[in-house]
């Protein structure tokens, strides 16, 4: 970046480039604070948007008669915004849809790319609505170096990961956007653009002057789907479909530009429901990268993988003996296995006696590491399962831009 | 605009706003020089295209069996670039085809409107080649207050008087960006939009912070059509088939910036040919406005109406009295009628001899304007006749994506 871009961008490249040991969370970097971790009562405050209290999880339960999915009862999906006014709609019988996605930037998917779609799943199933799934190609081929067949490609295999998920078939429609970008959904994108300036996609999301302008635009791609005439196959014009969105809190900005943009083209503000992110394998400063191997568990991955890399890799808040553990007990805090457990076993009171064990130091590092490896053990081999049913065919099936019926209930 | 964006974009700024007396030739600003004139040799020059010899027409005429138009042997269309070499490649047996558009900004186009759309039919004639027809209703809509519907309906209204002049629906596919973006096209796009940056864009076309960001996005898809393999049910995924755009010169930094990207994407070059401007009936100092309705002759226009504006409007070169003009002669140079019958007085002798007698004084100006009256009431009155075979139908068998056939000979 040459002076003049530096002084151009002056308080921008200041909002991206902290002082040491301020934690920084947008859509491309995640970075905790001076412990490591991340702060989320202050990224919520920053953001703008509210925490999910016990009694918003108790409404959610009546309302749709589902017991609540781990991730909502401990905490995962933890912040939200107007996810109040989308329930008051959704109990006044007014019909509302999910939006979430995926930049298909790997060959397989690893488990923190699953926890929305879970999470997802589980809406669409407990409230019984559509649901769309965007894959950005075209993110991914503006911002790194592969292909428009590459990332195409891996749009398709990671449907087949996601559609492994369970979703509906009725009710759900998978699009990648060098397949579907066009017709209403690019008069949406138009829309969107005209109501956004380069001064302000540079204070959202810390764009330059260097910036190819497929990056500048972009945003308007990942905003269109949280509008419902983005999809006439399955809403037709309609405008008054409310949209809630599931994703993890670093898409924020995106949809805080989207909010701003939704009146001004008579639409209503799409509703979030926000996580946390999936800690690595080495410990919690921010999320898992597929870039390295070992710092995550893939759906691909065998039994051994799994085993090795937890074993070798997954940080650990026991003590350094056996000895240490049963005299001081584990810090939960800090710990990996733990953490994992939080997200994917399922028995709460397994879970909590577990816990209690560990921290006191009955229970040792290597007993709990068993544990976790026994549930991402099955839950991997179930994935792959599901997977291999999963055909072109059936890839087709939700991909393709078809009339949709049966679309509530 | 802020003093910090002012300053942010200081040379940009500078480069936008000359010195008085200094032309400016964009897309969107056409200003004239000291004089108030276009220096045409400067343009060129700064732009870095080369002019059009006699040479090269006669090579035209020769390799088409063809009479040059009007435009060609007047110098109307009088620079291009690589123009030599795509001939070079057409007597080697090599395919290309033409591209040109609009931007549908009112509802019936004006006589300067008709002149690129009158040379590329004849070029497609000539040639024999296929031809794409782009409708920027998403340019329109991003620069002005238009609806997404009204830019919709401005450009299939435009596509009636773009049909009217005479294209061949078998070799010829009209399309609005609204309608057609998407797949192949949006994938090329992107491909575009990698390429270039917002830098890129702020010098070529003088973007600032505060425009939209579908603005800064939009040189892509007007670039994107010179690649034949946007057009898929035309030329399949062939990126061996020369382009040809016949536009006025205004529109070159859009297709430097095509010409440069082309490479690198494993296109051809894009080969151009370019027209001067139409001048207003006030007088040189750029293009006809479509916003003054008294600068220009509309299709729509009635015989009166022309009779008319022509009488009222058209700046004269001749003498104030007829006494002066037989004194003194016409100034050619600046005279409108003069120059609008050096567009569409088909007839050389004829023109020649009005040239002859004018200049002298030997005929009036009252008289100059009569031609020019017959010459357009004529030319309006077959178009508007033509217009009216050109049915919705019509602009359906234009604008449908089809499998093409009969694309060459």
């Amino acid at each position: 970046m040459s002076a003049e871009e530096q002084q151009q961008n002056g308080e921008q490249v200041e909002a991206q480039q902290p002082a040491d040991g301020e934690q920084v969370v947008t859509p491309w970097d995640v970075t905790g604070g001076a412990d490591g971790k991340i702060d989320y009562n202050k990224l919520v405050e920053q953001f703008g948007c509210q925490t999910i209290g016990a009694d918003l999880v108790e409404r959610i339960e009546r309302l749709t008669g589902c017991p609540a999915h781990p991730f909502l009862k401990r905490g995962v999906f933890f912040a939200h915004r107007d996810l109040k006014e989308l329930l008051d709609a959704y109990e006044r019988g007014e019909p509302f849809y999910l939006y979430t996605g995926r930049g298909p930037s790997s060959e397989a998917l690893h488990l923190g790319h699953l926890v929305p779609f879970m999470f997802t799943k589980w809406l669409q199933d407990a409230f019984k609505v559509p649901l769309v799934i965007q894959l950005t190609d075209d993110e991914k081929f503006l911002w790194r170096g592969l292909s428009v067949e590459e990332s195409r490609r891996l749009a398709r295999e990671n449907a087949k990961d996601i559609i492994a998920c369970g979703f509906d078939v009725r009710r759900t429609f998978i699009f990648s956007d060098f397949e579907y970008v066009g017709g209403a959904f690019y008069r949406n994108i138009a829309r969107i653009q005209r109501c956004v300036t380069m001064n302000q996609v540079r204070g959202i999301f810390g764009f330059t002057m260097e910036d190819n302008i497929g990056k500048i635009a972009f945003p308007a791609v990942q905003a269109a789907p949280a509008f419902p005439d983005s999809f006439p196959h399955m809403f037709g014009e309609r405008k008054d479909v409310r949209c809630l969105i599931p994703c993890a809190i670093d898409q924020d900005p995106y949809f805080r530009m989207t909010r701003d943009a939704a009146p001004r083209l008579g639409h209503i503000k799409t509703a979030l429901i926000e996580s946390r992110f999936f800690p690595a394998l080495q410990g919690e400063s921010g999320k898992m990268s597929a870039s390295d191997e070992n710092s995550a568990i893939f759906v691909s991955d065998t039994p051994k993988q799994i085993k090795n890399k937890v074993n070798k890799h997954a940080f650990s808040g026991g003590g350094a003996t056996a000895e240490e553990q049963r005299e001081k007990g584990a810090n939960l805090e800090v710990d990996v296995p733990w953490k994992w457990l939080n997200f994917f076993l399922q028995d709460d009171a397994k879970l909590e006696q577990i816990g209690r064990e560990y921290a006191s130091g009955r229970m040792l590092t290597g007993e709990i590491k068993a544990e976790l490896i026994a549930v991402l053990t099955e839950m991997v081999e179930r994935h792959k399962r599901a997977r291999e049913l999963v055909s072109d065919d059936v890839v087709d099936a939700f991909m393709t831009v078809r009339p949709m019926t049966d679309l509530y209930g």
